[in-house]
């Protein structure tokens, strides 16, 4: 066993600082060792005491009678290396630190922390500022939170880790109200050593977990944590995460909270959606989407029949789904036939969805057999059934007649509790029916189902042979050259020419043909059109007055005047797109964005993490595109000509490329606008910004 | 007292129907009425009993030995109206009609429903399809629900109407489990009679009533509804409203729930709005908002202090304000002195938002003077208390703690519960802190609550003299038309001449001076870019000769020669909007959207219902422009010209006034697009259309 699974599955545990008093913190982990069942060795060590709970109490880690496979240390942030230290020497697998006062108060607690790293050498650290970890499993209870005074909670098979521990306590508790079992429960907090991706590569492994959720502040090594996420993804093994710090006044939060940094959270979006990481909107979908999954059901479309006995839920349940964009068609002839069978008198409510069993009145046999033809019907993907306060009164009946139609389907079933009848959503959940009392949790549910069946791996990117870049050189490129570097990575950029005299431009307007476009060149000034730099629909004619004025103007305002024009030609017909990076302590991305005024107010952008090899797929670079909302304006929307997605998609791998290749000599790097023309007219970069280190 | 008074408070009810079997529903209303502790007389009707419940029973409504106020009719369908005519004719208030199979199964109970209107005569009705009503304030029972099972639910101030039967039930043992007090719970369902309106009325002159709350499926009559809710609003009685039918899928539902016609989701947006109705986005918020507007206090800014014990959950709560717009701002520099004060040691966390109180523990003494000193401080406008699971242990000295200091700032509090911890949940509601599970309801009760307070009425438009319409032909208008009846009321058009020829054509183009636009005038031809019918940027020697090869272009297309063209003014340098209405059951909205293929993909548009008399004031034309996602593009956006909002407001406020003149005879109208100018330089109706009846 390695170290992480000595952590989790401990044979003797050390309790270093444990006091004989349960009501104290630091007398709640022998407590709850005891109470929970652990089977193993309880070593409280106190010098103080010579009993704890029954147990002998020890005056040092160095008197223990064996070496401990874990040890919790409960002494606060000053004294606790000094334990730390001590069960290293010992050969202990893992400590379990308790205190707080670490980096996530400043200065002098970093510089503790730093201290406990040293100290354990290579022994592993949960924490520091952890309240433990509970293995519901094998009842191994390695945790102070209080959640834990309750006597029973569920096992199951949902494996929980949480960079909070009140979160971990809060999820602990919330969890057994509602009959969701759990498998193992982790708080890494600070995670000086041990994080996130470390219990997700242990959850991987670890029989008794179906599906993992996570509750993220901060990713610290987002490398890492996608490598652990795409084994579980790989494993069949769903990861839902809730992070926080959607706004900046929780992502300043956060960073209180933890001390780390964390990047945007749309990057967030990025990471977790190329690793199969489905994201909980709401702290609620934290458990509500692992509920769902945890059955193993498995949901193939948006197809959902409703079942219900009170109509005004029912409605809840089908326009919370209708607003997310699942369907609740009618049933079809035969399916309508089999619950028109199913009762005498006015069968109206069993031709629509809701299907309405009011009238029937609730009989278990009725609610059977409906939901057996629901189930068995081609025109559903998964079922909601809405229990309203008619079932209050025989809820086994009820449940169980739910759960005998199970095994006939691996569907989804879910249902929804109109009255407040807590027992009730525990006893269906319980039953293999998730059971929840919003009708959005429904929703999420079905939604982070389906999230998790049609997910599919991004295919990485074809290799590509390295471009020679040995000439490149440092600092910001001017706009020429950014669009050479472009174009040797393969991005088509308009045809231009640089010029210095006005004759020179008249010559290059002209071997252009047509109009064209006159811009001053410069690696000082970025915001050409701010000072005058820029002139569009240029004839031959014209440009050698133009140039003139233009480089009056631009000295007027900017102080300097511009020696280097670009001529380019004039791009017409296209959509306007940004094509860039963003990079932050998450890593990098690549960002696609529509252009123009109107379509920035609406921020009509998409982000996409580079891969730790190579560049983006080109079906990665395509749903890109598509998941703009003014894709339409790209695929012929209002009678407007196709644009050259291809082209697009080629553009974006190659800039993905050249990111993935420059790596951090890379310090910006954005064309706008680059022009999609329509199909079969491949695309231009018309502007660009490259910085280099 | 009038009918429906003597409806919610009853001194005799009549319960025809009456089962002896109180588990039947028919057997719940003498039950529930005994139980609850009805004060006034209880008349069981049933010819096949002589005693219910141990009070005597009556063969027949005729035997009955007084006139009841209220009669609860719990016969089937087919013999409801029976009973009904009865109780009207011994001059009866009201009748309750349980029965369902009326309009919302279809023809036949369309009919049956008429019949029932007609026994009723000058008797109230309530329902049918209704499951009753409950007086919690009186302790007057009148409903099946089997919600009332329950031997307790707190009485307190918020008013409920349901438009559902079921819905009712939900919120009343939702309500009792979380210590929320209501006040009257009324289910109005098929509305033959008694609707929303009437019951918003009633609790608006109802002592015990603070807050309304509505499940709403369909608003039946508009204006009544408008009318209630504006006196609600200025009696100072938030009115808010959860409606079904986000989504195409629940508006079904609804309407198949209810057989009422809804209108647009979208126009019961701007409905509530100007009425001052709070709009509930889930059925949660419908308790959770109410509940903290029963307190009473006001939320004055969006400020909040959070003041935590456990630092993963005050995170939640930060993350949730920060998404909807709070701000959550360190404590000022007295504030932190304050807190400071109250304890030893590391001070860190006090300096925050969050408040972190983890390490100074949590005493009721501290809590107490951390509260004190965030209600008094200038630099919040609420307070946010978080429950960790160390409060689970010591709840009644936490709550009391919050509730001393309550009187001494009339800013909300509120409280979000970490572990699962309902009991807690409860006690904190009725000790005057509405507390709740969920981070985003802390979010939606602050959101609600600002709502109220910062709600004016909307001024209504000066009055405007009547146009003289009496030339005005029926029918579809053609756009020269069109454009003059708006130009009637007041809307800038730009300038164009009709002309026949291509000279016509020609002369007009000179009058105009430069380059001009040349289009087809049809009533005909609706889409007339389509069919090649429009040329921009035409100058007056190329008009003649582009007349004709348009002829011919729409003759080949459209298969009718156009003989009629307008030359109009080239309208540049503006932005474009369109400006329309759209009527459905619930009224007629004015409407303002921005034009151009980009905005309309992302739907950017606004409505207003017209008021009942008149067009819609300035101040409100206003704030459609200002809701635009787009807005930013008329207010001088990256250095664009700021836009003649002015004269945009009138042309809002003149569209506006010709649809309340033109009232039912306007069946279509639009101005698309209307160029709004830079500042000073006004707006310009380019193309409309009009069709009236």
């Amino acid at each position: 066993m390695n170290a992480i699974n000595r952590l989790l599955q401990p044979r003797s545990v050390a309790v270093i600082g444990a006091s004989a008093d349960p009501s104290k913190t630091a007398g709640r982990p022998v407590s709850y060792l005891s109470k929970h069942g652990f089977g193993g060795a309880i070593y409280p060590v106190n010098p103080k005491a010579t009993e704890i709970g029954g147990l002998k109490c020890y005056p040092d880690i160095a008197s223990l009678p064996e070496t401990p496979d874990v040890g919790i240390v409960l002494l606060g942030a000053e004294r606790a290396h000094v334990a730390v230290r001590e069960l290293a020497a010992r050969g202990c697998a893992a400590a379990i630190v308790l205190a707080s006062g670490y980096t996530e108060t400043g200065e002098q607690g970093a510089r503790r922390q730093q201290q406990l790293v040293e100290a354990a050498g290579a022994m592993r650290i949960l924490g520091p500022n952890t309240i433990g970890l509970v293995n519901l499993t094998d009842n191994i209870v390695l945790s102070a939170s209080g959640a834990l005074e309750m006597d029973h909670f569920p096992a199951g098979s949902i494996g929980v880790v949480s960079q909070s521990g009140g979160i971990l306590g809060s999820l602990l508790s919330r969890a057994a109200a509602r009959g969701i079992g759990l498998s193992k429960l982790v708080s890494t907090s600070n995670e000086v050593d041990l994080e996130l991706a470390d219990f997700i590569d242990a959850l991987v492994d670890d029989e008794a977990t179906k599906v993992i959720a996570l509750y993220v502040e901060a990713v610290r090594h987002p490398e890492k944590f996608r490598a652990a996420a795409l084994r579980a993804a790989r494993a069949g093994k769903p990861v839902v995460a809730f992070k926080i710090g959607r706004s900046e006044a929780g992502a300043k939060a956060a960073v209180s909270h933890t001390g780390a940094l964390a990047g945007a959270d749309r990057m967030y979006d990025a990471l977790f959606r190329q690793a199969g990481v489905i994201r909980a909107q709401s702290f609620a979908d934290l458990l509500d989407i692992p509920a769902a999954l945890a059955t193993g059901r498995k949901l193939r479309g948006r197809r959902v029949a409703i079942l219900t006995s009170t109509g005004g839920a029912g409605t809840l349940v089908s326009d919370s789904l209708g607003v997310a964009g699942f369907d609740t068609p009618a049933p079809d002839a035969d399916t309508a036939a089999a619950l028109r069978a199913l009762q005498d008198g006015d069968h109206a409510a069993l031709d629509r969805n809701p299907i309405d069993v009011t009238l029937a009145g609730l009989q278990p046999e009725l609610l059977r057999a409906a939901i057996k033809a629901l189930l068995a019907s081609p025109s559903y993907d998964a079922l909601a059934i809405v229990v309203g306060a008619s079932a209050l009164a025989m809820p086994e009946l009820m449940a169980n007649a739910i759960r005998d139609c199970l095994p006939l389907s691996d569907k989804p079933v879910v249902a929804y509790v109109s009255p407040h009848a807590p027992e009730v959503q525990a006893l269906l959940t319980q039953r293999g029916v998730p059971a929840f009392s919003a009708a959005e949790s429904c929703t999420a549910a079905f939604a982070g189902m389906l999230q998790a069946t049609q997910w599919k791996e991004p295919a990485p990117d074809a290799a590509a042979p390295a471009v020679d870049l040995a000439d490149l050189p440092a600092g910001s490129l001017d706009e020429a050259q950014a669009k050479q570097l472009f174009a040797r990575f393969g991005v088509p950029c308009a045809r231009e020419t640089v010029v210095q005299t006005p004759a020179e431009a008249e010559r290059a307007a002209r071997e252009l043909g047509g109009r064209v476009v006159l811009k001053i060149l410069s690696r000082d000034i970025t915001h050409k059109s701010d000072v005058g730099g820029v002139a569009v629909n240029v004839t031959p004619d014209q440009i050698a007055a133009r140039l003139a004025s233009m480089a009056d103007e631009v000295e007027g305002k900017a102080r300097v005047r511009p020696t280097r024009f670009i001529v380019q030609e004039m791009v017409t017909g296209g959509t306007e797109l940004i094509l860039g990076m963003h990079r932050d302590p998450l890593g990098t991305a690549i960002l696609l964005g529509m252009g123009g005024v109107t379509a920035e107010l609406f921020k009509d952008t998409t982000l996409r993490m580079l891969p730790s090899q190579g560049g983006l797929g080109r079906e990665e670079a395509l749903s890109m595109a598509k998941e703009l909302r003014t894709w339409p304006l790209l695929d012929g929307f209002r009678g407007c000509p196709k644009a050259d997605v291809d082209a697009l998609v080629d553009a974006i791998v190659a800039f993905s490329r050249m990111a993935a290749q420059l790596g951090d000599r890379l310090v910006e790097a954005e064309i706008n606008p680059v022009f999609v023309l329509p199909q079969g007219r491949g695309v231009r970069a018309a502007d660009g910004v490259v910085v280099l280190r």
